[in-house]
């Protein structure tokens, strides 16, 4: 099956000089792939055509006259830019002549226009962005990141479900294990919601295996941890940060004087398994789920190789259909209420 | 002055065989420090009488018949262990014998024991355990690391003149900058707690430098990062889990083959170099701060390495009276409050 991406390009710290290059790799890849660049014709026309002959058909431009400032207010890029790149974008989806949407912008706006155009899935009462974080087994799916900042044990359950729909999709798991982030692994710890959330969890069909500790992202216990929006982003942030300072020590170290650069020299392809293996570029495109439709949202800095990433990512949900299957999956675990069942449409 | 540390040395995944070496080895180093042996005698005699003569008056042997298990639930070791040898720690500060205790024992019960012991400072609603973190410029002093899950914005404030405090004693920093653990730096970012922390932090005298996000931990923004006790025992334990996780990878892709084998040679001091700055053994010791005394956490798995620097960290704290330098800013801060204004006795 065909699948057509609908990609922002102007979103992000660099624009259409990275998002374009990176949809050209993608498309030269993935073959039964087709892009709808959004953003300013101005900017993108000529770029466009000078690769029509290449990708045919499987490139077309859809022009959008304003663009959402990386810094700009939600509210504002809600209520003013009705012609945004990234509000395009999500109208395509919903319109369905895209499967996804793709955007390297500002992420609060993003989540609000997509939530505003897209609508959420029934029973889902606060759409989530999931990302995945690198870990001694393999990669660990983590929701929220950012998007509820105070959330309820119902809520919990809900990123339970979309994050495990998610990861079974990506990842080819049939049940994957969910973990609930806590402060220890006894059922007695923890403030009152998470004790709650794993009540409910427990009591789902989820694959649940309990409370999970910070650490256990990075050992890879369960595929899917769930934790608020908050505590999700707060330690996404903090492990970033820690293993930028990690690299940049590991570098001045290794740049110190001129025996330390030959001990680089020497260590050179060591070093670079090892940092390809983490590369925080190949875990670009965060999901924003929950939704009925597909929006993957890039890292602002991304350059070409990582926002190509996310294209791929937002492609894989698209041929594994995620957001039905967490549509299916809220209906099974009878959190499908009476009152938002009346209509389903996904993406069309 | 001397300093008179009180030694639980029945705590940790180790006990004695840790924490003796240790404090041989400390009070080797600290000739005006004298340690307290606690624990249970048949276990400690022999050692202490092999060292009599070496350290003279500066060492004793203060008998516990009881120990609380790493395992065991706060409420039990608080009711049933009153002869613990955390609880005698405490009790030898309470009393004015020791200046400070030092325990590697369970740290819900070591937090429990040593409020109901001591008591909290005038104005201090609930003790915080605060640690250090490695950063780019140096350190980070975090809190509160799991002692307070749910947290009111008059906690978080209590937090910052604490930390504050301690940083200012341990780093010999004239005014600390605390920053507040958000999800984005603008004020109208977080839950409704952290928003009304940021006013009253933002109206103290403290130095406060505004929010923070997680990767301002590692950056080294601020002095001082204030948070909930369930935000910050995640970010600390996810960034344990992140450091082991590169740590493991490192070592893994350089024994991976010969070839790999030799650059781990040639690349040896500068991997080692690497290492012992972010060696978390020296970061050992967290400090229960907002009680009327001293006592400091170290890791259950602590090595002797590790609970040295527990011991140091705790000296030093008592050298720089850090619980009177709490109550005075507490004071100045008008927090202090006339129901508990009566009394003010710390550590005797």
């Amino acid at each position: 099956m065909a699948i057509t991406l609908a990609v922002d390009c102007m979103g992000g710290d660099h624009g259409p000089s990275v998002t374009l290059p990176a949809i050209f790799e993608f498309l030269r890849h993935d073959r039964d792939c087709a892009a709808i660049l959004v953003g300013r014709e101005g900017d993108l026309r000529s770029h466009v055509d000078a690769v029509a002959a290449e990708f045919g058909s499987r490139i077309s431009l859809h022009h959008a006259s304003e663009v959402v400032a990386m810094d700009e207010p939600v509210a504002s890029a809600l209520r003013n830019k009705k012609d945004s790149s990234m509000r395009v974008a999500a109208n395509l989806v919903k319109d369905g002549q895209a499967d996804a949407a793709v955007s390297a912008g500002n992420t609060g706006a993003l989540m609000a226009i997509s939530r505003f155009v897209l609508k959420t899935l029934p029973g889902i009462d606060r759409p989530a962005i999931c990302s995945i974080l690198p870990s001694q087994r393999g990669a660990t799916y983590v929701l929220d990141l950012g998007a509820n900042v105070d959330c309820t044990p119902e809520h919990l359950l809900q990123f339970g479900i979309m994050g495990s729909s998610l990861a079974a999709a990506l990842e080819h798991i049939e049940r994957p294990s969910v973990g609930l982030l806590n402060i220890g692994e006894e059922d007695i710890k923890g403030n009152e919601v998470v004790k709650r959330a794993a009540e409910l969890l427990r009591a789902s069909d989820l694959n649940f295996a309990g409370n999970v500790e910070g650490n256990d992202i990075f050992k890879g216990t369960v595929d899917v941890v769930v934790c608020d929006g908050f505590v999700g982003n707060v330690t996404l942030k903090a492990s970033e940060g820690l293993a930028q300072m990690i690299g940049g020590a590991l570098k001045a170290e290794f740049s110190r004087n001129v025996l330390t650069k030959l001990a680089a020299l020497v260590a050179m392809p060591v070093l670079k398994s090892f940092r390809r293996r983490f590369d925080p570029r190949r875990y670009n495109g965060a999901s924003l789920l929950g939704l009925k439709g597909i929006v993957v949202k890039s890292h602002g800095s991304a350059d070409q190789f990582a926002f190509r990433c996310a294209l791929e990512r937002a492609a894989e949900a698209a041929r594994q259909r995620v957001p039905e299957k967490i549509a299916a999956r809220m209906a099974a675990a009878g959190v499908f209420t009476v009152a938002s069942a009346s209509t389903i449409t996904i993406g069309s």
